[in-house]
């Protein structure tokens, strides 16, 4: 008997670089085994993660040609003999692990079952895909790491971002009052996503803002989504016992003094993937509690559209890639 | 009526340097009001925020004349009109403020109540000194801050020093398994306290070790009482998601990408004062599950020498400062 080898379309990248890099390549559609399963892919996204890998910065870790996205919203097409936690046809979602093996920007995904959650039944693929590896991020900045509470103020920076968006949603939901930094064009977003105080950064000193506002008292928490600069002054708008979570792999230049004299703890966060959160944040989003935040939509082709909107700046939420665009 | 004023003997420090600006000085007796309790002090110590604050290290908080000394035991003297939680002749330890306001390297020392606790009944004022600072640091950055818990691991750099030594003991009293750094002639002192795995850090790669020993895991928590290279070559022996409390005010070019692939939580630790804390360490005290660790007592007169021991190295636990010999 003849074994037809079966193909698939992917976006790969063939080196590190510019956005010239992606290729529409066809690969080997992966075999599940064990505990894998594999996804039909829906709609990924693109996360400023993706645009790092891509320059080299995770080199250690991604070998060429590799293929991007760690986002994943999908329909199970097949499973290992011994998976136990889902069936063919199961509609999940989930963040593919940041560790060199493939992601998704590919027809197919690959991944064990035990990182995989049921996806939201109320939003499509599309608004699904966009929760998992940035709305992630920001859980395990506030919720895991800093451990926002009721009462307490937080300084988001880019409130209008990708991450940003989800985090004022989950620091409300958490009872905190927040203030964010975004442009003057995306104020009617983070109002809407319930920012308490909103600062233009273009316009006027954040530090000087929230101290005034807070009676020279700083704030409990402060969410670092930009690094550099903006993290080291944030440390002036801090409390005494402050806890600050930075999603930036290579912040330098800290006042190490500054940070003594105020007992900061500092969370250095990179993204985990995990069911247990995914399926809490299910189920914010089906209570209507937690939304989708959505730039754009491209189709997977466009990888590199979106990847230099991503570098641009200034995005609105979420930049989803959707595969399956006449189903969701 | 005449009134007399009254001077009491204090090693005050008449310029930033070296250990020649101490000075032995006459100053008012202070009169407590308010809240506020005169304590004759009995004993103080040396920690090495002093030897800082006498290079000039925190002058912006520190104006000279100054006194240094931010350890106390002893016997209250006089009460303010609004003190209410202690009477003349109870004996009390406590840790004066690091904020600029006198210290304790003088005969009588003025001091809020709030922040003082009974000295423990079983100790003398010479072990009970050596306890509100350095245990005090100690307490912060593991109870309060890493929150170490039974079956972690834990690497306590230069486990025989004076906060150290303190560090050891706790962290067994909290259930966890100790990794320690020493040179060869304090073995025996950190195995005495508890520690489980002691590392001579001039013969061997603490890393290496650690890392063979936790099957390449590393540890979950590190207390830093060095800084600098130390602090930066430890991240490579912690687990993912460990937490790192470091008491050094100035550590630089730490490798901020380890701290964020690996999850790290950096608590900077200041140590505070707080009446709490010295309750339930004077509890521990009087159960004898804590033991004060001395390296050497002298009088007040040779504050110069302490530091010089302090600034030297290899000190044993804590260096008392008595000021009534004959009673202690």
């Amino acid at each position: 008997m003849q074994t037809l080898t079966k193909t698939i379309k992917a976006m790969t990248i063939t080196d590190f670089g510019n956005t010239n890099v992606f290729k529409e390549s066809e690969i080997s559609k992966p075999d599940p085994k064990g505990k894998e399963i594999l996804v039909k892919v829906h709609a990924t996204s693109a996360n400023p993660v993706d645009c790092k890998i891509r320059k080299g910065m995770f080199g250690e870790m991604f070998k060429l040609p590799a293929i991007l996205g760690f986002d994943v919203s999908g329909v199970i097409e097949a499973v290992g003999e011994k998976t136990s936690d889902f069936k063919i046809g199961d509609e999940v979602y989930y963040m593919p692990r940041i560790n060199g093996t493939p992601g998704a920007y590919a027809e197919y995904h690959l991944i064990e079952e035990s990182i995989v959650s049921k996806k939201p039944k109320n939003i499509s693929h599309t608004d699904a895909a966009g929760f998992p590896l940035a709305c992630g991020t920001a859980w395990d900045a506030l919720i895991d790491r800093t451990k926002i509470k009721i009462g307490e103020t937080i300084l988001i920076h880019a409130g209008a971002g990708g991450v940003g968006s989800y985090a004022i949603q989950l620091a409300k939901l958490c009872g905190a009052y927040v203030y964010t930094t975004c442009s003057s064009k995306n104020f009617d977003l983070v109002k809407k996503l319930g920012a308490d105080k909103i600062i233009d950064y273009k316009k006027e000193d954040f530090v000087e803002t929230i101290m005034k506002d807070t009676n020279n008292k700083g704030v409990d928490v402060i969410f670092d989504t930009v690094g550099g600069e903006t993290l080291a002054k944030s440390i002036d708008a801090a409390k005494p016992f402050a806890r600050i979570a930075s999603i930036v792999r290579d912040s330098r230049d800290l006042p190490m003094a500054s940070l003594y004299m105020k007992n900061i703890s500092l969370h250095f966060v990179f993204v985990q993937s995990n069911r247990y959160k995914l399926d809490t944040m299910r189920d914010l989003i089906e209570r209507e509690q937690l939304k989708p935040v959505i730039d754009s939509v491209l189709p997977l082709s466009e990888a590199a559209v979106a990847h230099q909107k991503l570098e641009k700046g200034g995005v609105r939420g979420k930049i989803i890639l959707n595969l399956t665009p006449q189903m969701d």
